[in-house]
C-alpha cells in the first residue's frame, strides 16, 4: 500500500513514524508476548498514531476505527480534555497506596455513583474488566455464603482464572479445571435459539424457563450469584429481549442470589445509556465496569456495589485489595473521561446514532447481501451474523474459530480503510459513542464493499 | 496537629488544599469501598500532594515516606522525567489494543529483557501483580500439563482468586474453597524456623529437604510450578539463606517443575539489583514484574518468559489475555521509569544505603530497644520484627493481627512525621531506591523514638 500523507495528526513526518513503526515491529516480534496467540503465527499491526475515530496503521494507512480497539475507546481516541487531564493529574500526583483518601478517587467515585441504577453506591476500583469480576463473584459469595455461580454460554468476562471459567467462550476450555463452582446455562439467542423459540416472546419466556430449571436441579440454595453481561458483546451484542432481565431479577430475589450485570463492555455510553441495564429498567446488586469508564486510556475497572453487599462488608473486612485499588492518574482519568462524555452529550449521540443512522443503515445493507443472516445491536454496538447460507444459518466461521472466508472479509475491511471489530463470523460495528453522522456513512459504504466480497462465499 | 506550611510542593495555597482533602475525605467514606477492610472501622489518611521522599497528609502534616505507598514508589514521588514522560505519551498516543503493535511497548519490554537474566526475554504485560501472577501460573501449568502449584507460608502473590489462594497469608483464609491445586510448604525463616534449625546452613538444608519430601508425598509428577517471592516482602523480608535459592532451582530441574520468581514487590531495584533473584545467581523459568517497573505512576505488571516456555505458544494459543496488556501509557512509564533509574544510577543507590546507611543504622537500634527481636533485610527493603519478649520471640502483635501496642509505636511514627509499612508485628523501612543519607537518617532518628513506646510493651 502507498501513502499520499505527508505528516500524522501529531505532526510528526510520516517517514520518520514508519521508520519508528518498523523498529517497534522488529522489538515486538522479539520481545512481546501476545495475549490469546499462538505467537509465531501472528503478524501483528503496528498503530503510528490515532485521533478521534480513526487511527494510522505501520504504512501511514488511515483506518476508521469501528473497533473501538477493544470497544473501549468510547470517547474516541486522543480527546484533548481528557488528555489534558491526565498530564495535569500527572503533575499533581500520580499514586498513592489504596489505604489513603485521595480526591481524584472520591470524585470517581462520586460521579460514577451518580449514574449507577438503584442504591448501588459504592465503589471498588480495580485495574481492568477481570479483576473486578473476580471481586464482584467474591463479593456475592462472602456475601450469601454459597459458592456456585451461574453464566450463560456466549458470553465474556475476562482473562483471570475465575473470570475466564465464567466466561462461556472457547478460550474458557483450556482453563477448566472443573474446579471454578461455576454452572452455565444458555441466554436468549433467538436467531440461533436453543429453545425452538419462534417469537421473542418465546424465547425469554423459554430462557426463563431453562434457567430456574437448571437452578431446581443444582440446589436452589446452592447459587451465590448470577453473572450477566447486560448485553453480550464479544459474543455477539445479543440484546436480551423484553422481560428477560426483569426475569432473571425476579429468579435472584426468588432464590436469594446475587446478580451481577457485567457492564465492562456495555457501560459507559455503549448502549445509548450510562449502563446498558438501565434499557431493561432493572437494578443489579452489583455491576462490574471497566473499558469505558477511562475510554482505555488509563486502565482502570470497578464494581459498584448495592448497601445490602456493602453492610456484608461494614464491619468485617473484605478479604479482596490490590495495589492500584483507587488508583489517582487512573481516577483522574475517570472523572476527565465521564465529564467529557456528559458535556458533549456523546452517551445520547451515540443511542442517535444506534436509532437512526448506524442501525437503519446496516439493515439496509442486510437486504442486499446474502452473506448477512442479521445484524443486531442498539446504540454504537452492532454485530453483522454472517452465514453460508441465510436458509440454514450456517455461520460463515466454525464457532470458536475462523476461515478463508472470514479473513477475506477482514481484508476487505481494512483495504478499504476500516478496523472493525471481528469474532469467529461475526463482524461488529462498534464506532466510538461520539462518532459522526459522516463516519458513520464512510464506514457503512466500506462494510457495503466488504460484504461483497463476503457475498462470494454465501450460497 | 498544626502546620506552619503556607503552601504544597505543588505551589498549592495549604488552606485551598485542606478544604479540598475535607471534601476528598467526605467523598471517600461515602462512594470508596477499600481493599482489605471492614468499611465502617477505618478512618483513612488523606494525601494532599507528594514528592520525592515525602508526602503530605490531610492537616499538611509532612510525612517521610518509607512505606513507598505499597512497596511500589521506587524512585520516589512525582519523579519530574517521568511526570514529563506521561504527559507526552498521553499527548501522543493513550492506548491501543494489544493485538496491534507500538513503540513504548516495545521499548518498555526491551529494556526489561535486557534487565532479566538467563534467556527470560519474552514480556507478558499484565494491569498488576495478581495478574501476572495468575498468568504465570496458567503458562506452567500448560506447559507442564500439570495442575498443582507449591507455594509458601509466609507469603503475598495477590487479590485475585488464584493469586490469594497462592499466598500464604491469613487473607487468604477467607477465599479457599479447597479447589486452587496450591499446596503449601515452609520456607526458610530462621528467627522462627519451622526447623527446629539454629544455623542458616541448618535452615537452608532443612528447608530443601522438607520441600524436597512433600513433593515426594504429594506425587513428583504432580507439580506444575513453584513460586516463590525472591525475598517474601510483605510476609516479612526473609532473605533467603545461601543455597535456598540454588537448591530450589535443582529440587525444580529434577522433577520438572516450572520456578516462578515472584517480583512484584522485590524486583526493579529494591534489593539493589534489578531483580531480587540476582542476589543469589539463580536463573527462574518465569518472572513476574509489577510495582517498580512503573514505580506506580501508571498500572502495570507483568512475566518475563524463558524461551522454552515461550515455545510452548510458538504454535499454540496461549488462553490469556487482557483489554490492557501492553496499555501504551503504562508501558512508556515503564520505558521512563527504567531510564530514570539506569540514568541516575538508583539500583546502585539502594545497595549502598542498605550496606552502609540503613543497615547499620537499624542494626544499632535493635541494639538499644528490647522490642526489637531481628532487624533484616537488604537494599532498601527492610524488616522491624518487634517482640513482647526477646527471648520467647513472642510477637508484638499476633500473626494475622494487629494489638493496642503496634497502634501505638505507629502513631509514634506518624506523629514524629514517618509513614512506615506495617504487618501484623513488623515495621517495614522501605523507602524510595533514590533515598538520600540524610533522609535515612532522618527516619532512624524517628523510629529510634518510636521503639520508645514500643519498649514500653516488651519485657
Ligand atoms: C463483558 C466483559 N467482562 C470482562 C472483560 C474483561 O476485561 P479486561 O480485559 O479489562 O480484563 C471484558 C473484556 O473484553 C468484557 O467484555
Ligand atoms: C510479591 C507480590 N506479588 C503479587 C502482588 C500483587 O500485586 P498487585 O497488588 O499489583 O495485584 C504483590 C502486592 O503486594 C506482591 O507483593
Amino acid at each position: 500500500m502507498t501513502t499520499t500523507l505527508s505528516s500524522l495528526p501529531t505532526g510528526e513526518d510520516i517517514d520518520t513514524a514508519i521508520a519508528r513503526g518498523r523498529r517497534a515491529y522488529e522489538l515486538d516480534r522479539k520481545h512481546v508476548f501476545h495475549s490469546w496467540s499462538a505467537q509465531e503465527q501472528i503478524n501483528p499491526m503496528t498503530v503510528l498514531a490515532a485521533k478521534g475515530s480513526y487511527l494510522w496503521d505501520g504504512d501511514g494507512n488511515r483506518l476508521l476505527d469501528f473497533s473501538s480497539q477493544l470497544v473501549n475507546t468510547n470517547i474516541g481516541h486522543q480527546h484533548p480534555k481528557v488528555v489534558a487531564a491526565i498530564a495535569e493529574q500527572a503533575a499533581t500526583l500520580c499514586t498513592v497506596a489504596p489505604q489513603h483518601v485521595n480526591d481524584a478517587r472520591s470524585e470517581a467515585a462520586r460521579l460514577i455513583a451518580e449514574r449507577t441504577p438503584g442504591d448501588l453506591n459504592r465503589i471498588f476500583f480495580t485495574n481492568g474488566g477481570a479483576d473486578a469480576v473476580e471481586h464482584a463473584v467474591r463479593m456475592a459469595r462472602l456475601h450469601t455464603g454459597r459458592y456456585k455461580v451461574l453464566s450463560r454460554y456466549r458470553s465474556y468476562h475476562g482473562g483471570t482464572d475465575t473470570a475466564i471459567n465464567l466466561t462461556g467462550d472457547p478460550r474458557r476450555w483450556p482453563n477448566d479445571y472443573a474446579s471454578s463452582g461455576v454452572v452455565h446455562f444458555h441466554g436468549p439467542f433467538l436467531y440461533r435459539s436453543a429453545f425452538h423459540a419462534e417469537t421473542e416472546e418465546q424465547e425469554t419466556q423459554r430462557a426463563l424457563e431453562h434457567l430456574e430449571r437448571l437452578i431446581q436441579m443444582e440446589g436452589p440454595n446452592s447459587f451465590a450469584a448470577i453473572i450477566l453481561e447486560s448485553v453480550p458483546g464479544t459474543a455477539g451484542i445479543m440484546v436480551p429481549p423484553p422481560g428477560y432481565m426483569a426475569g432473571v431479577r425476579e429468579i435472584c430475589d426468588r432464590y436469594g442470589i446475587v446478580f451481577i450485570a457485567d457492564e465492562v463492555m456495555a457501560g459507559f455510553g455503549r448502549t445509548g445509556k450510562w449502563f446498558a441495564i438501565d434499557n431493561f429498567d432493572v437494578v443489579p446488586d452489583l455491576i462490574t465496569f471497566a473499558k469505558g469508564v477511562t475510554s482505555g486510556y488509563v486502565p482502570l475497572g470497578g464494581v459498584a456495589i448495592n448497601e445490602a453487599i456493602y453492610d456484608t462488608f461494614a464491619d468485617r473486612a473484605y478479604p479482596g485489595g490490590l495495589t492500584y485499588s483507587g488508583h489517582p492518574l487512573a481516577t483522574a482519568c475517570a472523572v476527565a473521561t465521564i465529564n467529557a462524555m456528559e458535556d458533549e452529550g456523546m452517551v445520547d449521540n451515540a443511542a442517535r446514532i444506534g436509532a437512526d443512522v448506524l442501525g437503519p443503515g446496516l439493515r439496509e445493507l442486510a437486504t442486499r447481501h446474502r452473506s448477512v443472516g442479521e445484524v443486531r445491536g442498539l446504540g454504537v454496538f452492532w454485530a453483522i451474523e454472517l452465514v453460508a447460507d441465510q436458509a440454514t444459518r450456517e455461520p460463515l466461521a466454525p464457532y470458536g474459530g475462523s476461515s478463508p472466508a472470514m479473513a477475506a472479509v477482514l481484508a476487505a475491511c481494512k483495504s478499504g480503510g476500516l478496523l472493525p471489530f471481528a469474532n469467529f463470523n461475526r463482524i461488529h460495528a462498534v464506532p466510538p459513542c461520539n462518532v459522526t453522522d459522516d463516519e458513520v456513512a464512510e464506514g457503512l459504504r466500506i462494510l457495503d464493499a466488504a460484504l461483497d466480497v463476503a457475498d462470494q462465499h454465501a450460497r
